[in-house]
């Protein structure tokens, strides 16, 4: 016997329209495999007229979110409105009726994930998210359920669409930045407003809702240490691949003795690496566990259809969840870690990138070699390349492992130098060991 | 409050100590993360002396299976004594009793699933499987969770550890196949009698599991086009190499037109491929999709804590089940298309390598290229080697796509002439497009 159950769709955008059309395409086969038909009941929004290339019935339609949320006839909320306040009003409101919540809203999660947590854990009710961190990847599933006998050790993810589309871009075809940018807007890769992708804040909001999971406690967004590739220089791409490794942006979440590292910067990997064969619109995340070792999930990290996915497997989860009547069967999110420590990106031991621009002369080498001494990094290998111009020549450093306030500080020292023309440029490397 | 569940163990081998281990170092973190208590009630095996590496309360011991599946205190079974007939008759009896069952034994459900999945259906409860295919990555979960609202398209596997490190090896040592399998024999990586992993049966279990449940029928270990490694010539790797491609040992499941193409055999990839840098023991999966498109997981398909990983997660979905008193709520297996089709190997059209040796005259090839057109089968690229010894050379051909069954008739045909001085080899190519 085949159950209905009632959706009610909030925000019937691009991944609205998937999730619509996903329904559409595949309802039939979803209730052959599950023994339960979802019907959508209500779809809000604010513009009726746009067209999202999926037939609807209009009746289904409203302008008001909350009128969506209270229909009887809705058992599951999907919100896919984004942004802010309103949809945290809404969430809240499907909450305190009881109903599961599906949402996409990495932003609303990272920012305000312990209030929401909490309202469904008092209403009895439960939050969805594989959709908030890797598209259509299964990897919130995966690492609560599929590695939940495991401690994560590790955790390292390609977690950005638009970063690695424009990382892969300037490798492939030697292009600036800038010019990269331009194509990725046009291409519908990267946002008129690109800040919130290649400043790295998207990344930060993923990477704590990873780590809030893997580690049991709300870690804060302040706490993440977040660097974007805004600007980077191509050169340093070409540098990189000399030296073996490919520039990605990575969230890093590590636990050592107990205490949660996370930061998010463009990363050298090695060139090697499983996780440099990540390229363009692709996601990715590699997680080192106590008991399997390292796992990785692949695939598009955004995208229409690829979100939609995600979402209609966590309304799936939540309709079982209804129809078993256990709501509660398997919590979103659960805070067992009251006393979970962030440790300060000072704290953390990294090997480092390093493009020091030189005055061409004897003995400068030397200097740079005892500041660097005097701060604890020692040099793994070293890369000069001649130049025509100028009198100052790049040189390539990468060191063996230090504090990260060494860095800092020898930086300062270096850049302080009368024999240096410009800013040291530093990135990480990450070897996943 | 948190509950208790007991957990009867049958078969304290490698992962049988793997899970014991696991529950030892993570218990109070499982109960953490899930609010249960995971409890070893009962461990049944013959031999009790053999050194596991953990300890154990000597009162848990039984020699007679059955004894701790009928056990009161026993809430979950865990079997994994592999083997045939006495582990489907405990699996048989724990579920008799509504009693769920966690189990590795790949063998045994792609002969017998059927069996028993209606034995789990008809008693009310369920089996649980991830550990059967992949180790460690969660594959099973994301193939019936996360992926539940897409058609699966393509599913290509590197399944089996032991084929996977021999053909690295090969590849990375320039050895020859036999001193790689006695190397892998003494390492532990593959057995004494190697049959079950070499000549592809093992692959071909996993790949009956994953169609099974990608298409929703019970899929017939007779349907599976199986070749293995068994001697395979390092030429070939090499080759392979210079024209751009790795050989892996590759489950290929397809739905074309609404059946099902299912194979095993080793087969070339590009190397640039993410599925070529699967090295060593490691497992991955590539799922294509018609929502997500392409999802890869990967990680180590075999071991003792990695396969512990995967039975302790199904311990915790039974757990879970058993609190929410919803022991159905996501049934292993669900046969819901009855009229499933099998297509038969000699319908596929597929992509091949050809390595020939042929008679060092003029004219011998232009003879190839009219057996090979004749049967409609064109020419992508080409590779000869000058040889030192005998009048016989070694010319390797890509081809274009062409009927297996072409193929076939085209290399006896060639194999037939007087100026070919040794059996066509012959390998299919996958491009994952």
């Amino acid at each position: 016997m085949t159950k209905e159950l009632g959706l009610g769709l909030l925000g019937f955008g691009t991944v609205g329209g998937g999730v619509v059309a996903g329904l559409q395409k595949n309802a039939v086969l979803i209730a052959q495999r599950t023994g339960m038909r979802l019907a959508l009941r209500k779809v809000a929004d604010l513009d009726w007229d746009r067209d999202r290339g999926v037939a609807l019935d209009r009746a289904l339609l409203t302008k008001d979110a909350m009128e969506a949320v209270a229909d009887p006839g809705v058992d599951i909320v999907i919100e896919l409105m984004g942004g802010m306040d309103a949809a945290r009003k809404v969430i809240a409101g499907a909450l305190s009726l009881g109903k599961p919540v599906v949402t996409a809203n990495k932003a609303l999660l990272a920012e305000h994930g312990e209030e929401l947590f909490g309202l469904a854990a008092r209403h009895g009710t439960n939050i969805f998210f594989e959709a908030s961190v890797g598209g259509g990847i299964p990897l919130i599933r995966s690492l609560r359920e599929g590695l939940v006998s495991n401690r994560i050790l590790r955790l390292c993810g390609i977690l950005n669409g638009t970063c690695n589309y424009i990382l892969t871009r300037m490798e492939q075809k030697h292009l600036p930045f800038d010019r990269v940018l331009r194509e990725a807007q046009a291409a519908g890769y990267a946002e008129a407003d690109p800040s919130l992708d290649i400043d790295g804040t998207d990344t930060a909001h993923k990477a704590v809702i990873l780590a809030s999971l893997a580690y049991g406690f709300h870690v804060p967004m302040d706490s993440v240490a977040t660097e974007g590739i805004r600007g980077l220089n191509k050169v340093d791409i070409e540098y990189a691949a000399d030296l073996g490794y490919r520039i990605k942006m990575l969230a890093i979440i590590k636990d050592i003795d107990n205490s949660v590292e996370i930061r998010v910067s463009p990363t050298l990997i090695p060139v090697h690496h499983v996780m440099a064969s990540v390229q363009g619109v692709f996601n990715a995340v590699i997680i080192n566990c106590d008991g399997v070792g390292d796992v990785l999930c692949y695939g598009r990290g955004a995208g229409r259809d690829s979100t939609a996915s995600a979402v209609l497997s966590d309304v799936v989860d939540a309709a079982r969840d209804i129809v078993s009547n256990s709501k509660r069967r398997a919590p979103g999110f659960v805070p067992f870690r009251q006393d979970g420590r962030i440790r300060g990106i000072s704290e953390a031991r990294v090997r480092c990138y390093l493009r020091l621009s030189l005055l061409d002369k004897p003995g400068v080498f030397g200097q740079i070699g005892t500041v660097l001494g005097k701060h604890g990094i020692s040099i793994a290998s070293l890369l000069q390349k001649e130049t025509a111009t100028g009198h100052h020549a790049p040189v390539v450093i990468i060191t063996h492992h230090a504090g990260e306030g060494a860095f800092q500080a020898a930086i300062r020292e270096i850049d302080s130098m009368s024999v240096v023309g410009a800013p040291t440029v530093r990135f990480r490397i990450e070897d996943f060991e």
